[in-house]
């Protein structure tokens, strides 16, 4: 039914529209339509404008057969930290209300070329810096968090207003609004794809995030993005002999009940399945990786916000001035130490990391919590984004109040392919026998 | 003489404008009249618009005495990679001809507030990628490379087109253009100052550079862009029983002649002036250096130019469609391996360098040579862009055709400050007793 196409994953829209069952038009239509019907209860958008969204699909459909790009057609929320050169660039400050330099980011390039609907930008928190919630509320339940930073995109794709989102993760901006409106979330390997035309935070650690329903579209995008490993990934990985680890990380103490369960399931459905599964830890020195972290974000976020600093300081949030000001005291000295011992850690790790078929760790501590004026922890998030490696949220599982949980897959720096194939394999499972499944 | 106003430095402007003996229009428009003058031989701009500096420099005088900025009228050239809302921005690449959207880059957030004085935007090789020499001649012989890929503002600056100007270096970019035309220029370390708006090629690698005909002019830049130590740099630092290092790194079989005399002159005048002169040898597991950052560069380039090779791959030099289709088939695990290789080589390095007063270096194998086509070669600095370590070029010595020659001095990561106290009672031995003195 026509009505229903907002539900279509990216894959499913392209086999339709390549067959000639439907325009990108009437695709359109049913998202602008979806997204009418809930963006009162949702809010993921910061701009959408529903003419030039159908402006746009009627381009897409006018484009002969033999020249539609690999995503014709495919519909893509992107956060709005992300220029885009036919839509505002807000980035959540008042500083920059209206703003809209005629700019496409690198990523917007190549998705546009690939014949993406850009929709329209999705709420962030401010410069994807801070925990303060925008507007969004979680599609699962209005009075909790979709999680941040990349709020909008999170909650878009949870509830279905677009098959595909674009996130941003400095500590877990992109993993953990995955985990909190139960959809995949694919962090990629550092710089694996662009950050042009993203606004910086800590150039060391900020990652562009990618949002799906299915690992397929995961697949799609890392295509598009030219993600590829040094070897192939396997085509036919079975969990069945395959042997993942279950890691709790130093920061295990900051678990609740729901992912505590989550965890545990994860690694009984995998045992079911014929997979092993062992628990690891990290090496002890590698216990101050979030310390490490927290100095490296504030020490690079000192040097990426004094231009807001110097023409609008009382205009960005006391967190934001306080990196500019150092109010932490971090020394040089403090800094270039955290910025060598992470350094040091990531090929560490990726020895770890390459034993397993992947490594099962938290993505959040626990379902999302009530209240939409924080976004959550990100504690659980944050090493990973400090080592560069790929992580996926798969979802499947659920906390105490019925909302959606992910665990974390991880493997080693551009093992990217791998552990997407694993993490298809990995979802099937747990997204049938987890517990939770989608309802909106 | 009003007339002779250009040739002044950034510093002495200041003094001149606080005290009201000059408006920023007088200014100008002894710096317009110079371009006009020199352009035909330099051709240093890509884009400037003299009314339009005009009209800037009229609205700078207009501003209440008690509202100025610590740049108050300062005129800056700045290199077109880096973006200005008010110029266009086109990389000297075909796929951005016109391209201008209205956006500034960090930096030029920073300067404006300031009351930095726009001048226009200069040239540089395609991307600041390449080193196929744009337009631009070397002001002190124009049959010869300004050197790249800042080639416009390094020539501004050493032609007094321009007391300041704005540079990046990935591979030599600023330190290079340093030497070729007599000039200081600083790289300050890696992310120091906000990259923001400033077109990527190796995100671990991009530094913003600057160039100025003093040192008090590079810390008055300094202190806009807030780069400060752990601990203040020395006001009164001497030479005089200093303790200097020379280096003349795994690279030295490529140096000529100049250079080789610039190097051994350096080290007597410095002792002639009792500070105490030993050479010194990197460790010999780091010989590889060069071959890391060839690695890392071509990788990162391989993520960089994905969107033009995706948009207009005809109209990008082949060395870049290289980097995205990987023609130097460097696996993920070699780009991993001089990426970590890299990163345990800074504490190393800086470890060495903080026993010296500076580390005496050289910035380019010998004069700028013949021709405009080729910009040179960066093989003495793209150690230091890895390493993430503060370079100054200091000018002072020549070549056998007469052309400047500078020498780099290098200081451990975030002792820029001190680096730049180091260099002011070093540039004032080497231009006054080097050799070479500016002579357009």
């Amino acid at each position: 039914m026509s009505s229903d196409l907002y539900r279509l994953t990216a894959t499913e829209v392209l086999q339709k529209t390549k067959a000639g069952d439907i325009s990108v038009q009437d695709y359109a239509t049913s998202l602008l339509n979806r997204i009418a019907a809930r963006d009162d209860a949702v809010q993921a958008w910061a701009y959408l404008d529903p003419a030039y969204v159908l402006e746009q699909a009627k381009a897409l459909d006018a484009i002969p057969a033999a020249e539609r790009g690999p995503l014709h057609g495919v519909a893509i929320a992107v956060k709005d930290v992300i220029f885009t050169k036919d839509m505002p660039t807000q980035f959540n400050s008042p500083v920059y209300t209206n703003n809209a330099p005629k700019l496409d980011a690198g990523s917007i390039v190549i998705l546009r070329k690939a014949g993406a609907l850009i929709l329209g930008k999705t709420t962030t928190t401010e410069f994807a810096a801070t925990t303060v919630g925008p507007k969004t509320r979680n599609p699962h339940d209005p009075n909790r968090t979709p999680g941040g930073s990349s709020s909008g995109s999170g909650a878009a794709v949870g509830d279905l207003q677009a098959p595909i989102g674009l996130g941003t993760q400095t500590g877990g901006s992109t993993i953990r609004p995955g985990s909190y409106n139960g959809i995949y979330a694919f962090k990629p390997t550092w710089n694996a794809i662009t950050r042009e035309g993203q606004k910086i935070y800590a150039l060391i650690l900020d990652t562009l995030g990618l949002y799906a329903r299915s690992v397929a579209d995961l697949e799609l995008l890392a295509d598009t993005f030219a993600i590829f490993d040094d070897v192939p990934a396997p085509t036919n990985f079975a969990v069945k002999g395959a042997k993942f680890a279950l890691l709790k990380t130093m920061v295990w103490p900051s678990v609740g009940p729901g992912t505590t369960a989550a965890l545990d399931k994860a690694a009984d459905l995998l045992r079911a399945h014929g997979a092993e599964v062992e628990e690891i830890t990290l090496p002890e020195n590698l216990d101050e990786l979030p310390q490490w972290h927290a100095a490296v974000l504030a020490s690079e976020g000192r040097t990426a916000f004094l231009p807001e600093y110097a023409t609008a300081k009382d205009q960005i949030s006391a967190q934001l001035v306080g990196h500019v000001e150092n109010s932490d005291k971090i020394s040089r000295k403090a800094q270039l130490d955290a910025f060598d011992n992470i350094g040091a850690a990531r090929p560490v790790v990726d020895d770890i990391l390459g034993r397993y078929a992947a490594v099962i760790t938290p993505s959040v501590p626990d379902e999302a919590p009530e209240g939409i004026e924080k976004t959550g922890s990100a504690a659980f998030c944050l090493i990973w984004t400090a080592l560069h490696t790929p992580v996926v949220n798969v979802p499947g599982f659920q906390g105490d109040h019925g909302m959606p949980i992910g665990v974390s897959l991880v493997a080693p720096r551009y093992h990217d392919r791998r552990l997407l194939a694993v993490s298809k394999k990995v979802g099937e499972i747990f997204e049938k026998e987890g517990g939770w499944s989608r309802s909106v």
